[in-house]
């Protein structure tokens, strides 16, 4: 259905979970909508480290946002970068000088890795956002283990073969036990001079466990499986120090040539640009029905929100919460266009916690049951495939990950773009 | 089998589709063989365009070179930048000031793409040789399009939605087949504000038919299909400039956003690395054993080289070719160790010429018998999937055109690196 040119017009800043939920909630609504993201393609990050360690493809888990979105007659697409908000004229100003008049504005622009203060640490220690953050982090990992193999330091060649990831939530323990399966078993005797093996995997926690959103007997679990793949675990110890030599943590310094940042993250500058109140991270402070302070037009949700749950917490930065709140402000906006202005307090569902060690193991928490071992990694594998999108993607990453299942073989093992030539014809 | 360390010590540089037959060639000799590319990947580089076009993956058509040669061991594989040969010492020197001793040196580093003495058209017109060529490419071709969906101005509008590829050989054929398709299925009622079937897509070529190297009847059906995808071709027009605003040719000025150059390919540096006479096109110029005048040592293969066939021709720079000059090499070393030091002519047998001209046409020329239309585009297929390396690969790589062809989807529309801010991190 095509909308009048006069409908309501809802403009939705980020492609992203919640984003995107916000459109599917609103189909058959009486609005038109606009979706702006400075990507082409909505993005699956929770199957990013996988592309940063050569299991995936990364068009396996990026689809183009206008070819979901090309049956919805009612949603325009657009490719631009956002730079900030005129609340008072009620338009979203573009980099390239343009502007969209909203009615309705919905913020839903994620997060980036964030340092904590030292954004010094970025080009040593890169985070995993992005897909081009992953063709990064996988072109270190490949190019270390390159250069090692030509190295005859002995060394230089034990701090090229050691790999330090920062952060031991969800996304660092998935880096680390793919590195070290990596290492341990994919890359095994296709050196001539070096033993992958002896590559180290060191996991640094400032706190005293992994997976703290886990319960303890899980981060247990998750520790003992990381140890048995060889990853050497720190824990209590906050990185001080990343250079182009190492990282330093507690009262060590351990050389590594690559370091991963897998610690912290920031929200997208939208509540500079909405010139409201934020949380340490940079995340908009919402009203409970997940609207700006003193703006009912305008919503924040996903990474880019902070909200409060009252138990005092506030909702996790995950996918199944985005999109929970996207279907929330659909719902808020249809109700509005029917007369019923009831702001209505959104509440969060948690639908479970999932993190894989390898593959062989993950750890699920469902709240009612809780699952370790061989079995919830098959639980992990078949809700990753369902949650993909559409049935060419289902098929081709079940192919990939039976055939790391069964041959040890990874597809995606290309050192892209670190071609100084092709980098500078670029320029 | 590996062998002892002071066996004859074979280098080859360049891990194309010449180099790795050197290497398979080898297998059993009594010899020590290191491979030495500045990638870390073999590329199947006839299915590169598909890259570029959205139609595959990157990981779909390269494969990490020492995979590849993992169960050789007597095969070492370097990732390293060759700039020099030190013919008095029989050593290939490296960029990082490194260098390789050899007894047989094996040359093998192919082509890139050369633009007749206007290297100032690069920047506007890039060529398709490496993977970050096809990224480059892909990213171009669909951001074209999205910046037209976001253009007012009729003029400009016109400009972003009309292609220009320059050159009617095999990959400008296959190029200007696919982005019609492109434009005119695959993103057909995917934008609001253009009709992407409006798109030109122009074929600039400056002989007087398409596919030269087939016979005119061929040329002349290839040049029907295309303007049955419709495409517009021009022939017997050299373009003059090509600049920000677009390319000029013969007396016209066509504006153009996006130009593809397919025009011309010039030999690696070799021969000023070995300081021997080369073509106008940089090949060096080797013995009818396909050895360097003067040095019996070194060979010259595949894009490297200028072979001359006994009709006075020279021999094509396609794959089939680098690989018999591959086997022919490794059967003169083995010859060598074995004490028959006879020169061989190397003779050059054509098994055929194919090209495929969108997802319905192609045209084949095996000598005996030659092909048009369906069948052609079928057996076309069936033998990529066939030289394509491992069942992986031919299983997804057949997926993604079944897709196409019963869906008109492509999987791989990816806008990626493209970005100022992860560009700038990155340098």
């Amino acid at each position: 259905m095509q909308p009048a040119q006069d409908a309501h017009h809802v403009v939705i800043v980020g492609a992203g979970f919640g984003g995107l939920e916000v459109a599917r909630g609103l189909a058959g609504a009486p609005v038109r909508i606009t979706i702006v993201d400075r990507r082409n393609h909505h993005l699956f990050q929770p199957l990013l480290y996988q592309v940063a360690t050569t299991t995936l493809a990364t068009s396996e888990i990026a689809w183009p946002t206008r070819h979901l979105l090309r049956n919805r007659r009612d949603v325009t697409t657009l490719l631009g970068k956002v730079v900030g908000v005129d609340r008072a004229a009620k338009r979203v100003l573009l980099e390239d000088g343009g502007a969209l008049a909203y009615d309705t504005l919905v913020v839903a622009t994620g997060a980036r890795h964030a340092y904590f203060g030292h954004d010094e640490w970025e080009p040593y220690a890169p985070g995993l956002k992005t897909l081009e953050d992953a063709t990064t982090i996988r072109r270190r990992i490949l190019l270390a283990f390159e250069k090692a193999e030509r190295e005859s330091d002995p060394e230089r060649r034990r701090a090229l073969l050691t790999f330090v990831i920062i952060g031991g939530g969800p996304t660092g323990v998935e880096l680390a036990g793919t590195i070290a399966e990596l290492a341990h078993d994919t890359l095994r005797g296709e050196f001539r001079n070096i033993d992958t093996r002896e590559a180290r995997v060191v996991l640094v926690e400032a706190g005293d466990r992994v997976l703290s959103s886990f319960v303890p007997e899980q981060s247990d679990y998750a520790l003992r499986a990381l140890r048995r793949l060889g990853v050497e675990v720190e824990l209590g110890t906050p990185v001080s120090e990343c250079n182009a030599d190492g990282v330093v943590f507690g009262d060590r310094h351990l050389p590594a040539k690559t370091i991963i940042w897998a610690a912290g993250v920031a929200a997208s500058p939208a509540a500079e640009w909405l010139e409201t109140a934020a949380d340490r991270a940079g995340r908009v402070m919402v009203e409970p029905d997940l609207t700006v302070a003193g703006e009912p037009e305008i919503f924040a949700i996903g990474d880019t929100a902070h909200v409060a749950t009252p138990d005092g917490k506030f909702v996790p930065g995950v996918a199944p919460a985005a999109k929970q709140q996207g279907r929330h402000v659909a719902a808020t906006i249809k109700a509005r266009l029917k007369g019923d202005a009831t702001a209505r307090p959104f509440r969060y569902r948690n639908d479970g916690n999932l993190a894989t060690i390898g593959k062989r193991a993950a750890v699920i928490d469902f709240g009612w049951i809780k699952l370790t071992g061989r079995l919830a990694w098959w639980l992990w594998g078949l809700a990753h495939i369902y949650f993909l999108i559409g049935l060419r993607n289902r098929l081709t990453v079940a192919l990939s990950w039976l055939w790391i299942y069964t041959t040890g073989q990874r597809s995606a093992r290309l050192i892209t773009q670190g071609d100084e030539r092709t980098e500078a014809r670029r320029r």
